[in-house]
């Protein structure tokens, strides 16, 4: 059992809680989420004062969370508050009337927000430059990353809600207001001339706003994986969806799907900024991040010196092992097997890409099912790793090693490829038939999850391959297991197979 | 971490090793399951004699278990063998053997296979009177249970692969052939006079061969689940597999979608075998199970004094909840409020069978899936209670547990009706609406998981129904997120929602 920890973010729209257990090796599992609209925000505008009565339900709202922190016995609540509470006059009544139950509440800066904005991000999306825009309620931090080292950051006061209420734009947008609207935007961009530095880097849009301009797309294409998170759209897919929605009302944007009722009015506004954004850096590619703030938070308080993780994919993939509590010996040792057989066998693979962030999840997550039950292990470990957030995987890459962890078992394609078109090509089919065999193979050579098998030689013939395993003693079921797959091989790789 | 055990058991056609950990509260977790086809009993027919190259086979087969099990640390290997190693005039040569390999084998008579196969299944199917039948390679077990108690049992020396080998009957099955067979085994049941007891009994089979006779039909309706334990078949369904069968040949068999092409040769007889005993005993419902005298072995290590578990359900469920580290008191709360909201509703539930299975089964489990993950864990709850071998529920229940438990966060039917089809009924799909809302309300009322609200009382008018909580504070966020279900309650129930 690990520590627990609160983190609590008090926006302009909502009021929300994360709870999770932090474990050995910085390892988290998230235990609980929640949110309420408190609207903590609602008028601000007009006067810059917290409404009595908001102050009220926001007070109630933390004294419930702070119960929640209590009986699961965290060892720390973080209490973070953003941009209606920084602009908030009367801030100092609310933070006094937090402070009565029993929380500190940090008011963050612009730039402390975009940093836990960044820091969320570099630990959970496999990225080296990228532009990372996360439009809030009321407020829309825009940071430069290149190196994974944050440059540049700012943060506007306004996000999909002030824009809405400044524009009046919560119905069909008429050219004029559209006109304004876009040359605001235009305007408070080009103020920021380290813009140009990010000519063509991929966004990375966070907070709900952004993330539903994915899930339109995700629903659009019929998208068959439950995440949001690193999910990836074009610039044209942006630009239909802003088309789209400009020309609706209100209660016509209701019935798209992928947007939710109470985001309709707002969403317009978010739409623009993100198209506006994409266009004046001629970017390309927008990828999703469910992460925000309260993850940055989270990564804070477990990376030391907040140096970010190395390596997100061989963390996430530690993290999974260690909450199942897996024996990872023999996961590791079929990832060398898998990795030897892989480089002896290039020829026969014929694919130029690097495979080994498909080869590393497969191997080592290629047992995780038998968490569920040990029958049919293979195939809950397909809908483990389609579904367990595994991060530094793209989409693709995450589908194939889910296949290939399933062929460990069992030959077929184990998706239904009408389903995945969107994710995967048919070339990607065939790469998986090969993988799949060889993940196979490379369990069969550890059947006995005895490690008697420690590596492997390849020798490629015109119409056969012959695998020499080096071991100390026989390993009398490992080569009959072996054997087993030659089927298979043949059928794949048109070659007989020898085992020695 | 439990302690571990290693089950191996030599049959006449495989040698099976079973490795489990036993933690605490009995629980049990299956770790690895391994078979090699020895199939030592070959050529026994001929002269009782278990040839030198099928013992050296078996020899180095337990000598590889041995090791594996020696890897894993267990406590304690039980080894037994059954029909093939009972017959056998030169056993003690093979029972040496493997003592110097540190293996003490114990043969089971006939009595002691038969018990096993009684207590495995007792253990894993919800059954009061039924006949059991384990049809083996070379020998088949039949028992008699009344109120869970084993009353007769018998073992006949004769099975799946020595049948077909007596009879010829490994081609197409002439009339000559079929009467002969079928009036040997009529001869054989009949001297069984118990058996009369037995009329109308479900039989509940064991072993490969009925094992298949559940996979071809379930592969002939296209059934959803990935699950064989306690599959009901149909006595006509038996009927028509086995008609289906007798005529075709060896080729035409392997072409039968769920008769695996190892199995084609030696099926006919048991299928002929399983027919004249529901013929015999005027058997309406065979169930399959999946376990036998390994796992009977295994409950009866941890059975204290052999005594069957009391409840089976509550058994697995505890056991599922142990094995994933998973905080039971929520979920247990969230159970009492489900029963009492379902006793207090139950005019409007308005169905008359006894529904504690299905609401324990989807109240304890209901957020098992968050052991994937947090993200979307009412789905992973669906996916888990269908894949987690919970014992005690009809598979019926168990998708109708696993339905209500995805209610929990989410309105929707969360399976493709079409594809459930064989198990659901139209009626089911209204049930798992009213009990998925009736779970949903619970979880609200237990939202911040501290079980503010103690307990309810529920008042219905013509128009409305007015839920009374009963709690020592105000239970805030609760109060307000069942409010929240009112829209959907009203749906389902016509009545309006009130939450005091």
């Amino acid at each position: 059992m690990g520590n627990k920890i609160g983190i609590i973010d008090i926006g302009s729209n909502s009021v929300r809680l994360l709870l999770a257990e932090i474990g050995e090796k910085k390892s988290i599992r998230i235990i609980n989420e929640l949110k309420e609209y408190v609207r903590l925000g609602d008028g601000l505008d007009k006067d810059n004062i917290l409404s009595e009565e908001k102050i009220d339900l926001a007070i109630k709202t933390l004294s419930t969370y702070k119960n929640i922190c209590d009986s699961f016995k965290v060892s720390e609540i973080i209490v973070v508050a953003t941009e209606a509470v920084r602009r908030a006059t009367n801030r100092t009544e609310f933070l006094i009337r937090a402070k009565a139950i029993g929380l500190d509440i940090r008011v963050l800066t612009g730039t402390q927000e975009a940093y836990y904005d960044y820091f969320s991000t570099i630990n959970s999306i496999n990225v080296t430059n990228a532009i990372l825009m996360d439009i809030g309620g009321a407020s829309t931090e825009i940071i430069l990353v290149k190196n994974r080292k944050l440059i540049k950051s700012i943060s506007f006061p306004f996000g999909a809600i002030t824009l809405t209420e400044h524009f009046q734009i919560n119905d069909v947008l008429d050219e004029e207001k559209e006109n304004s609207i876009i040359n605001y935007l235009k305007e408070k961009l080009n103020t920021l001339d380290w813009l140009k530095q990010a000519t063509g880097f991929p966004l990375i849009g966070i907070g709900g706003s952004i993330r539903t301009v994915g899930k339109i797309q995700k629903k659009a294409v019929n998208y068959p994986l439950n995440l949001i998170h690193n999910y990836e759209l074009k610039y044209t897919d942006v630009l239909g969806i802003y088309e789209s929605v400009k020309t609706k009302n209100n209660a016509q944007r209701k019935k798209i799907k992928g947007l939710s009722g109470d985001r309709a009015d707002i969403f317009v506004g978010a739409a623009a900024l993100v198209k506006t954004l994409m266009e004046l850096c001629s970017i390309k590619t927008l990828k999703i991040s469910r992460n925000g703030i309260r993850e940055g938070l989270l990564y804070s308080h477990i990376c030391e010196n907040d140096t970010p993780i190395d390596n997100i994919l061989s963390f996430s993939i530690d993290n999974i092992l260690f909450n199942h509590n897996m024996d990872s010996v023999h996961s590791k040792h079929i990832y060398n097997l898998f990795k030897s057989l892989s480089i002896e066998l290039k020829d026969l693979i014929d694919n130029d890409e690097d495979l080994d962030n498909i080869i590393k999840t497969a191997a080592m997550l290629h047992d995780i099912g038998s968490n569920i039950t040990y029958y049919f292990h293979h195939k809950h470990s397909l809908y483990m790793i389609l579904n367990s957030q595994i991060y530094g995987l793209s989409h693709r890459e995450l589908v194939m090693s889910a296949c290939i962890a399933a062929n460990h078992r069992d030959d077929n394609l184990p998706i239904d490829y009408q389903e995945y078109r969107a994710i995967l090509s048919k070339e990607d089919l065939i790469l998986i038939r090969k993988l799949g065999i060889l993940l196979k193979l490379s369990e069969s050579l550890d059947k006995s999850m005895t490690c008697q098998v420690k590596d492997l030689t390849c020798a490629i013939h015109k119409d056969s391959v012959i695998i020499k395993t080096i071991s100390t003693t026989t390993a009398f079921i490992e080569i009959r297991e072996a054997l087993n797959c030659s089927d298979t091989f043949k059928d794949i790789f048109n070659k007989k197979l020898y085992v020695v």
